[in-house]
């Protein structure tokens, strides 16, 4: 059903183009994406033939799941020699120019990359984290699949939601009602990110004030948390009515994020609150019209500025003021901020398979966010929008 | 109520010890646990002096919430220059030797890591990751507090999914039953794992033959999962009669975790099972009797593998054959996988305020594993019994 030859081949291609020999892809869920794996070890791709994946644990349980050739990787010593003596196109003789081996600096741990570097002496070493994440941006007919999926179950969930909200209920209550109706229904329990000491539980809910809490998540919308030790999301204030509710939630299916967001209200809206949801819906009309191939990804960003500031909204967008986040959104798939990055330096030309999570959102300190958020597949005439929840502001 | 001060001094003691004259703490649990707030940016701790923390956002709450100074990291170019303005008496003039800076080898990316590097030219790197955990291993009154609370709830939880188990539900179903429980009580939606690629959600549940199916999780259960894309913990495997349940749960209370095990049944254990049940807890009650200050924490291993091997079970402890995971327990507090490991090559002295987490299992391939596991507080004069679930199999 995965064509994993067809996702190593193209990363081959972006090895060519870096000349780069060798790729010893570290990360879990890179390997998984390049072979149909997780277990622990590394998977080996030359720039020319078959990948091998050395496994520590469980190589039993490798061998069941990979679509590649799989080999225990034993004592790390021998493992570099072996390497070697495999993969000759790499490493070649005395006579040839020192091998470049990438690996992704972006996630892999200094004291792991040590290692290597003592393990495979004599090869310059690359950064190999922009060529694994763009061969992981075309998202394939199967990987849309399970988007969608996970669009159909969040928008369900989203449903049992609306109809559990109620003035006076904790916003992790309402988050425990949502990760317990996904979970039950096929979510994996987690959703992953890439970015260091970044974390997302199931996304947020949050209601007026507390949703406008700025934290250190990379994302338009904090939120209180539960503790501290975990500063972001749901916390224990309880909903009121007439203010903004920010229900960004999320789930995983078979590896696969959504990401979306809806702006609930018990009751009504303030005027201005309610005219600034109205811009967020202005905003991803505008960026629909210009998603299709050849679109310059940080295109979309600025062209969200300045509706904003044409709405006199500035200030408020992505964040207020000092904790504004500088981006419109970000691209999905087995983690939650992937390529392409909607944002100033993001020069991607928008491509078919291209997967990305539009979410212009307004802030206003000590009364709330409001906001819209929906996922999209580019295709080859335009989009397609995976999301599938009405929008509009829900009155519950 | 939470000492932070204590908690520096206690590092800069260390890093004394190390003529390490800066640390700059870059992962997001080690900056909360020395100074109580977990936006984003760098924890700098000189040798001598107060700590700053440099933070990118939100600066707003990381003032409400740090017990130190915090100030903007701004661009960071200028903060490399600002850094060294600020603590003389570690970056000194020309005539001093180069200084020494620690940061965590352990989790930094590599990308991340030059990035300091540039910043800070002239600067000798060293790895802080043993420092900081091992400051991290002796907890405080208000760190067992907060782990008590854990062990209270997952033991609540484990005796409401008792009474929700039976033939022909799904491991999954089970879990989301205790997932929501424990959310709805204070969970905080995770367990932080320290280890690169390793992940736990709310531990496993794990029924015969799935429980006993290696992978890639550094423990000694690893179970199906829902997905190659998550492979451990709880699948979509039913429950039957008269096969070994593991409950390998755990939950995350203000930051803290507890890991507790427990083997039920719907009816009846093999005899065999039955039995190798009973020697789990035989090495228990044995490595209780050594739980005070001074026992070594690899010789509670080697007291392990003698009692499985008098049992004539070494090949199924702590996984089966190939599998086997080679410890017999480990510290927990912010993270599942602290100080001390029970592992050989780990050769600290039990000392007071470790927490750690014993767990002998038995892996039957195709049948199941069998085990228990407790989480000990080790005291003056001995230990204290974290854990408060009932012992023995559980029949339901």
């Amino acid at each position: 059903m995965i064509d994993y030859s067809e996702r190593i081949a193209r990363l081959q291609q972006k090895m060519r183009e870096k000349q780069t020999g060798g790729f010893l892809v570290a990360q879990n869920v890179d390997i998984y994406y390049l072979c149909g794996s997780m277990q622990t070890g590394y998977l080996f791709v030359p720039v020319e033939g078959d990948p091998v994946f050395y496994v520590r644990r469980s190589v039993v349980r490798a061998e069941e799941e990979a679509q590649v050739e799989v080999e225990p990787i034993g004592s790390f010593r021998s493992w570099g020699e072996r390497l070697k003596a495999r993969f000759p196109q790499v490493f070649g003789g005395g006579q040839q120019k020192q091998p470049v081996v990438a690996t992704e600096y972006d996630v892999l741990p200094v004291q792991q990359f040590q290692r290597l570097q003592t393990m495979l002496p004599g090869v310059q070493w690359a950064d190999g984290s922009a060529m694994i994440r763009e061969t992981r941006m075309i998202k394939s007919a199967y990987e849309l699949d399970r988007i969608r999926a996970a669009a159909r179950l969040i928008d369900e969930a989203l449903e049992h939601a609306l109809g559990l909200l109620r003035p006076g209920m904790a916003e992790f209550e309402l988050m425990s009602e949502i990760e317990y109706y996904i979970r039950r229904r096929g979510h994996l329990g987690l959703m992953r990110m890439r970015g260091y000491n970044q974390e997302t539980i199931t996304g947020m809910v949050g209601g007026g004030a507390a949703a406008a809490m700025p934290t250190y998540f990379d994302g338009p919308a904090g939120g209180q948390g539960l503790s501290p030790a975990s500063p972001q999301s749901a916390g224990r204030r309880k909903f009121e009515r007439d203010e903004p509710i920010l229900l960004d939630i999320g789930c995983c299916i078979d590896g696969y994020v959504i990401d979306q967001t809806r702006t609930a209200v018990i009751g009504e809206l303030p005027g201005d609150l309610a005219e600034a949801y109205a811009v967020s819906e202005q905003i991803i009309r505008s960026t629909e019209q210009l998603l299709k191939p050849g679109t310059i990804s940080e295109h979309l960003y600025f062209n969200s500025l300045d509706l904003a500031e044409k709405a006199g909204l500035a200030l408020h967008f992505m964040g207020y003021a000092n904790d504004q986040v500088k981006f419109l959104g970000h691209g999905i798939g087995l983690e939650i901020d992937e390529l392409p990055v909607l944002a100033k330096g993001f020069t991607y030309p928008l491509q078919p398979g291209m997967v990305i999570a539009v979410e212009p959102k307004f802030t206003f300190p000590q009364r709330g966010v409001v906001g819209i958020e929906n996922s999209y597949a580019i295709t080859p005439d335009g989009f397609e929008k995976l999301s599938v929840s009405r929008e509009g502001v829900l009155r519950v």
